[in-house]
């Protein structure tokens, strides 16, 4: 494919889908199917597979690919597919990006680059070679908690300028950023917040990237539809709601496991409750959740609405 | 090979080499069997291939694949190969470090996780896969300021009682840490310290794994065996000269590239004023130094007896 | 006074007053007089003397004492007085809030310990004894690029249930954080964002304590009426020039002067530009803005509507 | 006094002495009156009130004075007195030092600028107007950890050619650095890292302010006499054994309380445990250390031998 897909095409609920495995540790490639069918169920506008979410940094070529496939093989054209192109470097990106686009994604996400600490200019080049090598549109990515470096208001608008970047999925956590973003650039711009998904949408951004998407992904579509239909109480609600579920990602005791693993164990935790899929899993290093937490999480699950009691 | 490397084997000097490019940007072999070369004439203990030094983290698969059959091809058994498994997660880095013993590496060296933001039992966790996973003796490596996490001490101490790491490479900056990890473990330790070799050494330390090295391996060679015979002034004056070396590091003015650029880049350059390489050249996205800082570096080479001026 | 200031005396726009110096680099209380009189003018609901933008951190015990008795007689009771308490320890926080509140202050600003390392728990502990000490209420104050550390919504929900805090002002930039502390406590809070404004207010948040607000309090009041009035589209607007204005604190190179220099003085500039305080000075050790930043400041001012071009 | 405390008074083993407490929270002058003889008993060679052990940050002025009074006092002239002037900014450090002088103090002790980010330049400049305003010789103190930002090697180089500083307490951990000053410049360097005491006078520094020397000042005394007499066996051996006794400083959970609470909790545990000081309380806000953590350090300091069992 050619680097087409259109701005109108960028909007809406992306969730970054989780890598479900199997009890080998494999990719469960039956639960990752019916995960992105509840997701086209749910009425998303889109799936983002090999994001943080996903533990792209903790899954091997094999599993890479094997998810990449399940996806694009499932979604087979009915929204658009974001592949996360993850890693420290250019060159290593541009191998990940062009198989992403060989096994059908419609799009690439790429983060600065880390590791090695880059200077902005350094960012910008990664950026310009990137886009030059690689045959899809490329989506910005600071998630600056990762990678330790952001993409900065400035740095976005250069990308955008110089027409490097089709998008912007913002995890910085940063809102007057993400808006001087929509002030100084046309780009279709993404929350990766769960919490400000109303707000950054009614600001002006395209869409919403939520981890928490994986679990309640009617949620977050009824919040985008509000806020589209300008029903700001009901998106309000709506976000209210998405907020007491996001509780299920602080259960886990972060004396005993890291955040990541509190995060994504939790997500994970939370969809196997809901039966979308067959074990919650996580890939190494990171730690499970133990049995309190995870009925902790069926608690909150109920009082959301989402799991019956 | 099996784990067998003996603690013994593991000592002295053994600089993490640069990954030299030729004009097209592919990895140059010839100049990489030269430096190999250079390496071995000067008496070095062992090498290094796919450190932070050796842009680890901008190789994609076949540059990686080609620095390592480049080093232990050249270097065939003379001393022990240490391949980098550089990279966020367990699977990807057993991923690696199996291609590196195919390769014929004789250790793999490993850092924390990142990108994730690992719990010290998760950290632990990931060794302790990663040495069940790979047929060749691991080498723990703290680079707090690549990964955001380190190995402390007690981490460090936890891997050594455990058998999972046969050795240490401490690129901390803490030699207190250092210090603690001697007395409470048997581990070869290495500095990755250019500016405390000798005192490193003096405490107890295995070795040492100086990116400076890759410009004057003789110079290494020379303190590590001062220290080793107690001639505390010699391996004084030669770490002062090696201190006067380092200078070349500071050079590129950093409000135009980034600190890797400027280290990496500066190696680089006194390598090919020095003939060892044919290009300074370094990897996507870092840029390069310009003539005047070239031309400073050239000077300091001739201060320190580098290069006839 | 006693701890009597009610919760709804508590809101709208809360402008962190600058401290203007004379040429002797003393308090020029003449100039302090006549901006307390424009915020006065302009409609504000509270000013708080003794913030970071009033370089709390740089004045001695005289230049304090003095802005906060010019502050307190000039304002003479037309609106609440916040005074900022701000120090690294407990025992200092006191001596500073009792004497705010013998100068006439209505209530004390405080942040989280800094200097030391305060666990959780050790914030919780400090709040807690100086709500003890103090005739006055408390305002917590979470500016963590300051401090190093946060008030987690946790924190401040702990704070509230036990009384100990009256308000919050938010500068942390974490708008999913501001936005759980309104669902979590009945807590009047601020957020310190220039550029958030709208939404914050929108959101729930009792008012805005900005430092743009020194150089124009007219637009703050008129965004926070919009607000109150419901009135989103000329909010918007408003916050969109007041974007455009906020472009002053970026003007100066920060690879000459640090970012608290680069914004105070912004502001400090754009005053006497303005012809609010007689000298732009800062007090030491900030470095000074030069001329030719001084004149794009001007040309903001003139394309933002206060400076006659 | 003027500024003429002579480079070679400038030496030894200086330790930063805690500030004890009584029942009711004040200064417990018989007990640091006790601890100043027991330092000049061990042969220290100078004392240093109101650092960061002395909980400066904590102490307000009511204390501070009386701490300064106490030690000035008790040491009578027997050895130098340095005081810390720690605050945010240049006045308030002004104001903290004359005091400091006045109250008989023979030099102060000034870190960077915090809660502002200062500039290197500011840096400078900040000790520019401290050196110019106060009639006593000035240390510069380099505490990042406290304070966020470092006095680098280049500006303790800038600040020693101006004249600015008299000498430099290195508590940055980083001993690369230190031996750059120690090359650079000729200034008297101290370390105050408990664990690389005996290294770093070997390496040319002029001391040591080791926290630690509030519970063992004969210990530090020793070593730093085995380093001048070349003895490096026995400044090993002690340094050994003080490694062991600073174990103290991680027997408290840091779960449960900081890290400046774990630390000099310690400190004045063991040294109401031996006797030197009647109540092991910090100042508010840090918590104390349960009964549990005091009997571990009861058991260190029987096994170092500073406790009869």
């Amino acid at each position: 494919m050619t680097k087409e897909l259109t701005k109108s095409a960028l909007h809406g609920v992306i969730p970054p889908l989780v890598t479900p495995l199997d009890e080998q540790g494999e990719v469960d490639r039956r639960s990752l199917e019916r995960v992105v069918s509840d997701q086209l169920d749910a009425g998303v506008h889109g799936v983002f597979v090999g994001g943080s979410t996903g533990e792209i940094a903790l899954l091997d070529t094999a599993r890479r690919t094997a998810a990449i496939e399940v996806v694009t093989g499932t979604v087979a054209g009915a929204v658009p597919v974001l592949a996360g192109a993850v890693d420290t470097g250019t060159l290593r990106v541009v191998e990940h990006a062009r198989q992403a686009v060989r096994l059908g994604a419609d799009a690439v996400v790429v983060t600065t680059p880390f590791y090695i600490r880059p200077h902005r200019d350094e960012i910008v080049e990664h950026f310009r070679q990137v886009h030059a090598a690689v045959d899809a549109p490329v989506i910005g990515y600071d998630i600056v908690s990762a990678t330790g470096s952001r993409l900065t208001a400035d740095i976005v608008a250069e990308l955008a300028s110089s027409g490097l970047i089709a998008g912007l999925k913002d995890s910085s956590g940063d809102l007057a950023s993400f808006r001087e973003i929509l002030r100084r650039t046309e780009l279709p711009a993404f929350t990766g917040s769960e919490l400000l998904a109303d707000t950054a949408v009614q600001l002006g951004g395209a869409g919403i990237v939520p981890g928490l998407g994986n679990v309640d992904p009617h949620g977050y579509v009824r919040l985008y539809r509000a806020v589209r239909e300008s029903d700001v109480e009901a998106a309000s609600a709506e976000q209210d709601r998405l907020a007491r579920l996001f509780a299920i990602t602080s259960v886990a005791d972060q004396r005993r496991i890291g955040l990541t693993a509190s995060v994504l164990g939790a997500y994970k935790a939370a969809m196997a409750l809901r039966g979308l899929i067959d074990h919650p899993g996580t890939h190494p290093p990171l730690l499970p959740l133990n049995e309190a937490e995870t009925r902790t999480i069926a608690d909150i699950l109920s009082d959301t609405g989402l799991l019956g009691s």
